[in-house]
């Protein structure tokens, strides 16, 4: 009986540092593993302080992050209550879950489909 | 008849910039998009600083980065035939061609996994 070489389609076998997706619109990132992890950061938190924190990111990078994202699609994915002060009723939109979703199972397509041959290929290391 | 949306099952559908691939030895990147083109600019023109400058990176740059690979695989990438001088008589190995085809395949069927998606997530762009 041969030995079959070991496979693994789960697609944890290719780390999030190993597959990196971004999406452009014109030359700026519309959408990132980082911007993607702060939508789900403020989704957990409600604030975008509070995300801030929790990623290690400044106040400032994570507005900037957000105004980024906000005017690269046809609807902000971000949204603060009115009057709210800083760190408080941030949510995420229905048009920010939908995007955060995608950009979520476009990573985890693109992990799978190489995720047998990265196995093979990392026979070939030392 | 309704207007079918337009797909594009083209890799191309995803630039190089978007979807970047990378295989870590260790806290070393044995392999990823930079090294790759610097194998191929290595086999296109037989030497390291012909290839260092059709890339615009320096000799001690690339020579770093054929280093990394060397060690990082089994068998060395990059072999260099003794008493060359500086830019001649380099080439890949069969081990150097086979990690340079593998990694490339892989690139190509990640982007391939996400292109239709990509499209889709694109219409939700401004």
């Amino acid at each position: 009986m041969s030995r079959a070489p070991q496979r693994n389609k789960d697609s944890q076998t290719v780390a999030p540092r190993e597959l990196r997706l971004r999406v452009y619109a014109g030359d700026a990132i519309a959408m990132g593993p980082g911007k993607a992890d702060l939508l789900e950061a403020i989704d957990r938190t409600g604030s975008i302080s509070a995300a801030g924190r929790e990623l290690g990111i400044s106040y400032k990078r994570c507005w900037d992050l957000v105004e980024t994202m906000n005017t690269s699609f046809r609807e902000p994915l971000v949204a603060t209550a009115a009057g709210g002060s800083r760190g408080g009723g941030t949510v995420l939109t229905d048009c920010g879950r939908e995007v955060l979703a995608q950009f979520r199972h476009m990573e985890e397509q693109a992990r799978t489909a190489v995720a047998d041959e990265m196995v093979r290929f990392r026979d070939l290391l030392r």
